[in-house]
């Protein structure tokens, strides 16, 4: 016989004479009913036993996290709280699990403690539901970029080239760690390294995937990216999963349209499939919340928070409106902000950017057209000499989760940039290369998933939505 | 007025009054066609200008490589060769391209020459094909788990755990490179790396999705990995893509079924969705073929072998039967193997897997219940104390293309297995916690998915199939 998922028998099979299932034991109550979780749904189906049937030493094994293999006849539930429940007639034991040892106890436990215990914390209903949705907001990005034309691209994770010009790479090598060998200017000789020459790993495929858009037109990355700062915040990563559309012949316009587009479909395909892992999550959130003091809980449910997003179209301002809504507003006037806004060309720090979303528009906002002294040397000069064709998306509670731009796609422009901040052009010949051979207009941006997926669970820490998080001093697992 | 893609021009909007498309010229003739490419097919459409309309000066900027914006009315062809074409009323010239500097001419280049211009060469008709191909066996891959109820882990890239226990890894660090901290004994002192101990590349994800395998039930892995082997073939890259399904309650027969319907699925998906790519790699791999001996030249083409893969039952033997095949094969016998066949125990090499796969069977086959002392330590013991549930699945003309097995999962067992090859169970903590705590049977396998892209497409490089290849001594773009 078949075995079938706890999710198949709850929403697709109907009453059966027969079925088999396989699971861990989350809660055994009243020596009568098993609640068996197999991961494939938020929900365990409720076995029920008669302990006569059953001998007295097996049913002492049933504990929580104890595997077992149940047969019986699938029927309609008389209690309430689900709508089938399994009449068992066959009960093995898979695997024992000792109570006094194993971590994952019927209770509350602090996030802390789960992700010393990463390996074992999906066997909770908010990690597996966190995990799921992960899953399925990943298959929606892949079905989103497929079913518009657009390529996936495998850009390298291993790297000599720094998109950023200034990013903090992790070093790859095979050298002898303790005695390096050394050229004849007794520095490292990195031409005896495996790769002949210094390598990192990447912190964004951005510049490769341009040479795939400027020949198949529209592709997309989503892999992982790697960034060695030493930032123990609840928002950053050591090791994240990052997706890079690029597209040959669009502009800044069709790039903001693209963003806002992409992240409504993903945010729409977890209402339309996730809802039963959403409302778990939902409900755990509203009841965090009712821990703090009223002026810091949100005005909305988690999944309004999200429809909100579906449902209404983003704020598009340029930084310079931006810098004249913050220089104006109480927070700045009353000198609330860390950082006073004075003059135009100020970097826009955190708390700028949560007032403009949070309490000026109240909605993601897209601001556009930065100083071009305060974005990177690919980003298109506009004509004003000033600015450049840059866009970041903010998100309430989140910040930003988008950044993007158009390309600089004038070979002379883009050389004199790269020289300025002291990239020499002949260390990225390959991409100047596309400057010179029938260059034209492309844009591009980076979406942060474990951000995206922060704003889809409602978990405030960016550990707790990627299996095994990279942090500096951590790499267990 | 809309950008239109190629694609679309010719499959999808019929004759149109006006359409706009942007491009790179493959070729220019006769002062009148311009065939025009845009990467979202394998075709380019056919561009008719009346020369008396343009500007000569424009006219001579026309070179292969050059990007265009035309807008015309598209109408069915009056030539052979395409169903539509653009009559043009203006032509804009985006980009100039020098043809005496540009790399890609419209002649044959030699696959060596093109992979020193990887960011150029997806501007060929093979490569934009293969890379295409590669997009929509990603694609496959996600849509195939999505609907048969698995759930997408992304397991981590830098890892303190070694899968294999004995792979050659990279090392990821931020110590000083010439001169690291040294410990009291007078070693390297990781803890004053970035993650406070050694940390390195994955060579697999098995591990980590076993860990949700048993929580999640259904699971698989789709990531890069990566091996520091000094080896130099067509067959190895130094970083490559992965895919490991991990199914909890699933024995080694599931999993045989699963890999086989699974490489059905991708193959299947091919054929129905990019027939036109793989026409044209057909034909190229026939013309190939041709400059071979008669000898060395398949007897199917490229399509043909594809179909014989998704339409026939893979051979299923155990090792000890193939060992058997092979002593008493003609090529053992004459003594023109290698590596002789003598003794059970011997591992197979590329030239017996050849011989079984492309002579004997002359179809995939898999190989089941190897020798325990040539397979990892993770692998389930057969009652028999000294085979393990593994399997390896061989292609015609690839060679091994999955590996995979039922785990361990009795503790002691693989707590023995660890320590025999010195490997501490404590270092690996986490994952003898799954056979504590509600073990059960689960199974998996990796499958290359370069090696099934090579298959896919004919091509007989690894090189060719993965958009930058890493190698030893090569890390460019």
């Amino acid at each position: 016989m078949k075995n079938n998922s706890v999710k198949d028998l709850l929403l697709n099979t109907g009453t059966q004479s027969q079925v088999k299932v396989n699971g861990w034991v989350r809660t055994f109550r009243a020596n009568r009913f098993i609640a068996l979780n197999d991961g494939s749904c938020i929900d365990s189906i409720q076995c029920v036993i008669d302990f006569k049937n059953f001998d007295d030493s097996t049913l002492k094994k049933i504990n929580t996290g104890t595997s077992l293999e149940i047969t019986g006849s699938l029927v309609e539930s008389q209690g309430s709280g689900q709508k089938f429940e399994i009449i068992v007639s066959k009960l093995e034991i898979l695997g024992e699990c000792d109570s006094d040892k194993f971590p994952i106890q019927p209770k509350k436990h602090s996030f802390e403690f789960l992700r010393d215990n990463a390996h074992l914390r999906t066997r909770t209903s908010t990690f597996s539901a966190i995990m799921r949705l992960r899953s399925s907001l990943s298959f929606a990005v892949h079905s989103y970029f497929n079913s518009n034309g657009f390529y996936y691209v495998h850009t390298p994770i291993i790297t000599t080239s720094d998109a950023e010009g200034a990013g903090e790479q992790f070093r790859v090598t095979t050298l002898d760690p303790k005695n390096p060998p050394l050229n004849e200017k007794n520095e490292v000789d990195y031409s005896k390294d495996f790769f002949g020459k210094e390598t990192s790993l990447t912190v964004s495929g951005q510049l490769e995937a341009e040479t795939y858009a400027m020949s198949l037109g529209k592709v997309y990355t989503f892999g992982p990216t790697f960034r060695a700062e030493n930032s123990n915040t609840s928002r950053h990563l050591s090791e994240f999963w990052m997706i890079e559309p690029e597209v040959a012949f669009m502009d800044l316009n069709g790039n903001m349209d693209l963003a806002e587009d992409f992240l409504k479909h993903l945010l729409n395909h977890i209402i339309k499939n996730n809802i039963d892992d959403l409302s778990f999550l939902e409900q755990r959130l509203t009841n965090e919340e009712k821990t703090k003091p009223q002026n810091l809980r949100s005005d909305m449910s988690l999944i309004d928070k999200i429809r909100f997003v579906i449902d209404n179209d983003f704020k598009r301002i340029t930084y310079t409106e931006a810098i004249e809504i913050l220089k104006n507003s109480k927070p700045n006037k009353k000198k609330k902000f860390k950082y006073l806004i004075e003059n135009w060309g100020a970097d826009l720090q955190s708390e700028h950017e949560r007032y403009l979303v949070e309490k000026h528009f109240k909605c993601p906002v897209i601001i556009y057209d930065y100083p071009a002294n305060i974005k990177a040397f690919y980003m298109k000069l506009n004509e004003d000499n000033k600015t450049v064709k840059a866009m970041d998306i903010l998100f309430p509670g989140i910040g930003e989760i988008v950044g993007g731009s158009q390309r600089e796609e004038n070979l002379d422009i883009l050389n004199c940039k790269m020289k300025d901040i002291g990239v020499n052009p002949e260390d990225l010949w390959w991409y100047t290369d596309l400057r010179k051979f029938g260059t034209a207009k492309h844009s591009g941006f980076g979406l942060g998933f474990e951000r995206l997926i922060m704003f889809a669970t409602g978990m405030s820490n960016i550990r707790d939505v990627i299996p095994f998080p990279r942090t500096p001093q951590n790499a267990e697992f």
